[in-house]
C-alpha cells in the first residue's frame, strides 16, 4: 500500500469548487447562527469540545451498544465537569451550543431536559428546592416516564394507577396489567435512580385524571431496584444505541403525599382533591420541547446529509457525460442535482420557519408570563404539531434521498449517512405520532373555518383563510413563476382549497346524519392533506419574508434568493396533483414551473458546495469518511475500515472447524 | 410481574380476525407457492430448517457483528451438511427454498451465487472441473470481485489491471491507485480463500478489456493473506452485519495463464489475444441474478413487513373513535388502512409481475440455448432494469410506511421492522443503481419510439406504443373505475405519453444543436418518469392478465381482484399530476377515483389478516415480537427485552465513578 501517494492537502476536485463562490459564505453561517457573535460562541465551545478526548467518536461506528451507553455517560459527567470548570450558566448560550453539537451522544437527555424543567414547572417551591439542586449534580439521575406498553400519544388511555392512603399518608402505585408497563422512557434503563411517573391518580374512591410523582427506583448506595419495582433496558432500536430506554414496573409502590408535584392540583391529608389554575402552562412545554427538536434533531439531520452528499458528489467521477473528457462528476448530473438540491434549499427554509416559530414562541411566553393570556396557545400548539409531523417527515425523506444519491458508499455506517437517517427517523414517531398531529393541526384549522363563515376574527397564521380565493394561477412564461407573488399566491390558493375542501365534506356527511366520529375519521386523508398544505404555505410564505427582510444584504440575499425559488418549485412539482385538481395551474403552466426549476439547478450548481460549507460542520460533527471538508472520501473510508473489529484478528480456528467438517 | 396471567393461547383481538374470511387462505397460499405441492415441498424445507438449533436465530438482535458473522458461516456449513443428509441437490427446489428462508443469513452467498455460477459459465470445461468441485465441496470460498472504490455500475471505468507476460506465462495483476482497491465484494473480507477478480486485460502492449481471473488471496493451511495481497473488511454497514464485505489490494500478484476464465476470449502462450464467440451470455445472467432478487429479498422485504404491521394493528388499540366503547383496533382507522392495504395490494402486484418475468426468462434461455437467438435479451434487459429500479424503489418505501405505522414499537429492533428496512434499502443501490437502471430501460423506450416511427415492428411488451393514443377517459361514476378496462387504458396512456414526451424533447434538443450527452443529460428526468410509467403499466396489465387467468377459482378471484383495484387505483391516485397533466383525466375525475379507492380500503379491511396469513411465514422467519401469528406482541416485547445485554449487569462500578467525580 505504500506505493500509493496518498494526499495530505485538499483534494483538487473540491479545492476547484471553493475558489469562486458568488457570495461571502461566513456572511451565511452568520445568518444561520443569529449573528456574528453567536458564530464566535458557536466555534469556540465546539474547539473546547472537540480538543477533548472525552468527546471523541472516532470509533462511534465499532462499539457494542453497552460501550456506547457507557461513553454517552462519561461524556455527560465530563461535560458537568467543563460547564463547572468554565462557569457555563445551565441555560447559557455555551450550554446550548454544546447541547446541540453533542445532541444525544451524551447521556441523560431526558434528566436534563424533561425532568429537571418539569419539576420547575409542574412543583411547588419546596419540591423545586429539595429536587432540583439533586438532580442537577447528579446525584440522583431522573427520568420521565409517561409512555407505556399500551400507550403512546393518546395520554387518556394510560393505566397506572396512583392511589391515595390517608390512613399513612402514603400514595401507592400499581399497574393493573401488562400493557400498563412504562416502555420507552429514556436515561431509564440504566442509569436513573428516580422517576417522574405520569399516572392516573385515585383519591376518595374517584379518577382525577393524568399527575405527575416523583418516585425512587433505584438505591442511592448500590444501583439496586427498590422492593416493587422492575427496571431494565427495552432493548436495541433503529438508532439511539447510545440511550438506555427503559421499563418500568411498580407493584404496591408507597411513596409520601408530598411525592406528587402539586403547583397545579393537591391532594390534601384527608384525601380531598384540590385543584389551582390551570395546568395549560404544560401544553406551552410540549409545545417548547418540539420547537427544541426541529432546531437540534431534526433540520441538521438534513443540513449534515446534505454536506455529505454534496461533497461526495464533486470528488466521485463516474462515467463520462462528454466522450474523450475525464469523467464526470456526479454532481454535474442533472438528476443528482434534482436529488439533492431541492434538499438544500429545505434545509434553508425550515431553518428560517423554525427560527420565526421560536420568536412566535417567545412571544406567546410574554403574553402567558406577564399578563396570563393563554389566548395564543391553540394556533401556536396546533402549528407546533404540524410543522414538527412535515419537518420530519420531509428531513427523513431529504436525508435517505441524500444517502442513496452516495450509491454504495452511502450504505456503509462510515458514510454517517445510515446512522442520520436511522435517527431522524425516530422523528417521525415520538413527541407525537406524525398522522395524529397533522389531525391535530387539522382540528384546529377547522374551528377557524368555521369561525370565517361565521366572520369571528382569526389568528395571524390562519387569516389567509378569509382572503381572496383567486381561481387562477396569472403566469404565462417561465420567468414569471420565479416571482415570489406567484408561487406564494399558488401556495395559498391549494391551502384554502384543501382546507375548505375536508371542511366541506366534513359538513356534508354531518349533514347527512352520519355521527361526528365516523364523519371525521373518514375525512382523515382530507384533513391531513389540508394540514400539510397549510404548513407548506406558512414555510414558502415564511422563506419569503426572510428574504425579502435581507436587502440590506445583497451579496447573500441573491443567492439565498434562489433557494427560494427552488424550494417553492420543487414542492410545486412534488404535490402538482394538488394545484391542477381544479384548474388553478394548466399542464402547460406546470411545464414552465419545470423548466424554471431546471433553471435553478443550474444556478445553485456553482455555489453548491460553498452552500454546505456555509453550515459550518466540523467533520467532528459530521462522522462521515466521505463528507469530510478535504474531499478525501476513498482515503478515508479505507482507513477507517481498517478498525473495524471484523479485521481484529484471522479467523483461523473458524476456518479449521469449517473444513474439518465437510 | 408474576400477578399478571400472561396469555398462552391466541390473543382474541387477532383471534376474531379469522373466523370468517371471504376465501379460502390456503388456496392463496398454493397460488403464492406455484401450486399445493411447492406449498408442501416448501413447508417440508421450512419445518427442518426450523427445528435445527443451529439455524435458529432467537438472539439476532443482540449479537455483535463478529457474533453475526460466525454464526452465518456456522449455518452455512450445517446447511451443506443437511443437504448432504437429505440428498437435496444443488439447483432443486428444496435448496432453492431452503436458500430463500435463510437468505443473507447463511454465509457464502456471493461464493454459491457469484463465484461458482461464473465459472461454470465463463470457464471452460477444464476450468470448470478444476475449480467447481472444490468450491461445492467448500474446499475452497470464492467471491467475486468486480467494484472498486472509484468504480461500480460504470464497468468500463474499472482500474485494476492484468498484464500478460509471455516470458513465464503468468498474469501479473496491479492496481494503479487508491481507487482502484476492490471494495464491497461479499464473502471477501474474512471468508474467501480464492477471488475471481474483474480486470483490465493487457496483452502484447493492448488493452483488452474486462476479463475475469482467478486468484487465490488466502493460503489453504493458516488463511493468512498471501505475499502481495491485503485483505479485510469494509466495516460496518446500514444492515447485512453478517455478511463479510471486503475490501482487496493485490500488487504484483502473479497467476499462472489457465486462471483467465477463458470459454469466450483466451490469450495464447505467445500473447496473442483470442476472441470466441460472444459473451451476451453474460448480460444474461445479470438478468437471472436481478430476477432472483426480486423474488427472494425485495418482495418479501415488504410481505413480511405487511404481515407485522397488519398484524400488530389489530392487537394495538388507541383512543375511542367511538365514545363510550371500547378503544379502536388501529386498523380501523381509514388512515392506518391508507397506509397499509396499498402496500398489501402491491406485494400481490409484485408476485405476480415476478412470476410473469421469470417464465419470460425462461422463454428467452430456451431461445439463446436452442437456437442461439440473442434477439429478446434487449428486451429483457431493459424490463429486469426497470423492474428491479421500480420494484426496489416501492418496497423499501412501503416497508418504511408499515414500519411507522406501527408507532414507536416500529422504532424497536424487535418489532422486525426496521432491519427490513435497512436490508431492504440496499437493494436500491446493488445490483444497480436505480436512476442508472432507469435510465437504461429509457434508452430501450427511445430506441422502440424510433422504430414506432419508422414502422418497424415492436417487442412484445412494448407495442402499445403504436396502439391509439385516446385523449379523454372515459370514467363518469366511481364505479366506473374499477373497471380494469379504465384503469389500464389510463396506465397506457400515461406511459405512451411520458414516453413520447421524453422523446419529443430529446430530438427537439438534437434538432437545436445540443450535443447528444447534453441532451440525453438535460431529458434524464423525463426519461426516468417515462420509464418507472412504462413499469407501472406493465405491472398493472400483468395483475389484470394474472387475475382473468383465475377465473376457474372464483374463490379467491373475487378478493385478489379488489387488491388489483386497489393497487391501480391507489397507484393513479399516488401519481395524480401525471394523468390529470394533459386532461386525459379531470379533477372530478379523480375524485372518483379516490371515492372508489375508499371503499375498497373498506372491503379489503375484512379479509387484511387472512391476506396477510396467506403468505405463510413462521414466527421464525418474521423475527417480530409485535407480528406474531399468536398476537401478543406486548407479551413478547417484555420477554425478549430482557435478553439484551443491556439488562445483563446492573452498572454499579460506574455510577460509582459517575457519582464520584461530580
Amino acid at each position: 500500500v505504500s506505493t500509493w501517494s496518498l494526499s495530505s492537502g485538499v483534494n483538487p476536485d473540491i479545492h476547484s469548487e471553493r475558489t469562486s463562490p458568488s457570495f461571502p459564505v461566513e456572511r451565511v453561517t452568520n445568518l444561520l447562527d443569529g449573528g456574528a457573535e453567536l458564530t464566535a460562541t458557536r466555534r469556540h465551545v465546539e474547539s473546547i469540545i472537540n480538543s477533548d478526548s472525552t468527546f471523541s467518536q472516532d470509533d462511534r461506528y465499532f462499539l457494542t451498544r453497552v460501550e456506547q451507553y457507557e461513553g454517552s455517560v462519561r461524556r455527560a459527567v465530563r461535560l458537568r465537569e467543563k460547564m463547572k470548570e468554565l462557569g457555563w450558566a445551565d441555560n447559557g448560550t455555551e450550554a446550548m451550543f454544546a447541547f446541540r453539537v453533542l445532541g444525544a451522544d451524551v447521556a441523560f437527555g431526558i434528566h436534563n431536559g424533561v425532568f429537571i424543567p418539569t419539576i420547575k414547572e409542574l412543583g411547588i417551591e419546596a419540591q423545586i428546592a429539595k429536587w432540583v439542586p439533586l438532580a442537577q449534580d447528579l446525584q440522583i439521575i431522573g427520568t420521565y416516564a409517561q409512555t407505556e406498553l399500551g400507550h403512546g400519544t393518546y395520554l387518556r388511555g394510560l393505566e397506572t394507577t396512583v392511589t391515595f392512603d390517608p390512613s399513612n399518608q402514603e400514595f401507592v402505585i400499581n399497574m393493573p396489567r401488562l400493557s400498563s408497563i412504562k416502555w420507552w422512557p429514556g436515561d431509564l434503563g440504566r442509569s436513573a435512580t428516580h422517576a417522574l411517573v405520569l399516572a392516573q391518580l385515585y383519591t376518595q374512591g374517584k379518577c382525577q385524571g393524568m399527575h405527575a410523582f416523583i418516585v425512587q427506583i433505584r438505591s442511592l448506595v448500590d444501583h439496586s431496584s427498590l422492593p416493587g419495582v422492575t427496571v431494565g433496558d427495552i432493548g436495541p432500536k433503529m438508532n439511539f444505541d447510545q440511550v438506555d430506554n427503559g421499563f418500568l414496573i411498580l407493584q404496591n409502590v408507597h411513596i409520601p403525599r408530598e411525592n406528587m408535584l402539586c403547583r397545579y392540583s393537591e391532594v390534601s391529608p384527608d384525601g380531598t382533591y384540590v385543584k389551582r389554575g390551570s395546568d395549560r402552562i404544560n401544553y406551552f412545554s410540549m409545545v417548547l420541547t418540539r420547537t427544541r427538536l426541529l432546531s437540534a434533531e431534526i433540520i441538521p439531520a438534513l443540513a449534515k446529509a446534505c454536506v455529505i452528499a454534496i461533497r461526495y458528489s464533486v470528488v466521485r467521477r463516474q462515467s463520462k457525460l462528454k466522450p474523450g473528457e475525464m469523467e464526470t462528476k456526479i454532481l454535474d448530473y442533472q438528476m443528482q442535482q434534482q436529488k439533492l438540491f431541492p434538499q438544500l434549499a429545505t434545509v434553508f427554509a425550515f431553518h428560517f420557519m423554525a427560527s420565526s416559530f421560536e420568536a412566535f414562541c417567545n412571544q406567546v411566553k410574554v403574553q402567558i408570563k406577564s399578563k396570563g393570556d393563554f389566548s395564543s396557545l391553540p394556533e401556536l400548539h396546533a402549528l407546533s404539531a404540524g410543522l414538527k409531523a412535515l419537518l420530519s417527515d420531509v428531513c427523513s425523506a431529504g436525508v435517505e434521498t441524500c444517502r442513496r444519491a452516495c450509491g454504495g458508499h452511502g450504505y456503509s455506517l462510515l458514510s454517517g449517512l445510515p446512522s442520520l437517517y436511522t435517527r431522524v427517523a425516530g422523528s417521525c414517531t415520538y413527541e407525537g405520532e406524525n398522522t395524529v398531529m397533522q389531525l391535530q393541526t387539522a382540528r384546529f384549522l377547522m374551528n377557524c373555518l368555521s369561525k370565517v363563515y361565521s366572520g369571528q376574527p382569526l389568528p395571524q397564521s390562519v387569516s389567509y383563510l378569509s382572503d381572496l380565493f383567486s381561481t387562477r394561477c396569472c403566469g404565462t412564461e417561465k420567468t414569471d413563476f420565479i416571482k415570489p407573488p406567484v408561487y406564494t399566491k399558488a401556495y395559498k390558493h391549494r391551502a384554502q382549497r384543501l382546507i375548505k375542501n375536508a371542511g366541506f365534506q366534513l359538513q356534508s356527511l354531518l349533514q347527512s346524519g352520519v355521527e361526528q366520529y365516523v364523519a371525521w375519521d373518514s375525512t382523515s386523508i382530507l384533513l391531513a392533506q389540508a394540514a400539510i398544505a397549510h404548513c407548506q404555505y406558512t414555510i414558502v410564505n415564511n422563506f419569503v419574508e426572510t428574504m425579502s427582510r435581507l436587502q440590506h444584504e445583497p451579496e447573500i440575499q441573491q443567492v439565498l434568493q434562489v433557494l427560494c425559488d427552488l424550494y417553492a418549485l420543487s414542492g410545486i412539482l412534488a404535490n402538482a396533483e394538488e394545484f391542477l385538481h381544479d384548474g388553478y395551474m394548466t399542464g402547460h403552466q406546470l411545464d414552465l414551473v419545470t423548466a424554471s426549476q431546471r433553471d435553478l439547478l443550474t444556478c445553485v450548481r456553482k455555489d453548491a458546495v460553498s452552500l454546505v460549507d456555509a453550515f459550518d460542520y466540523s467533520d467532528q460533527q459530521l462522522h462521515s469518511a466521505i463528507g469530510s471538508y478535504d474531499g478525501h472520501a476513498y482515503q478515508r473510508l479505507f482507513e477507517w475500515a481498517q478498525k473495524a473489529p471484523m479485521n481484529a484478528k484471522v479467523p483461523f480456528a473458524l476456518f479449521l472447524a469449517l473444513s474439518s467438517c465437510c
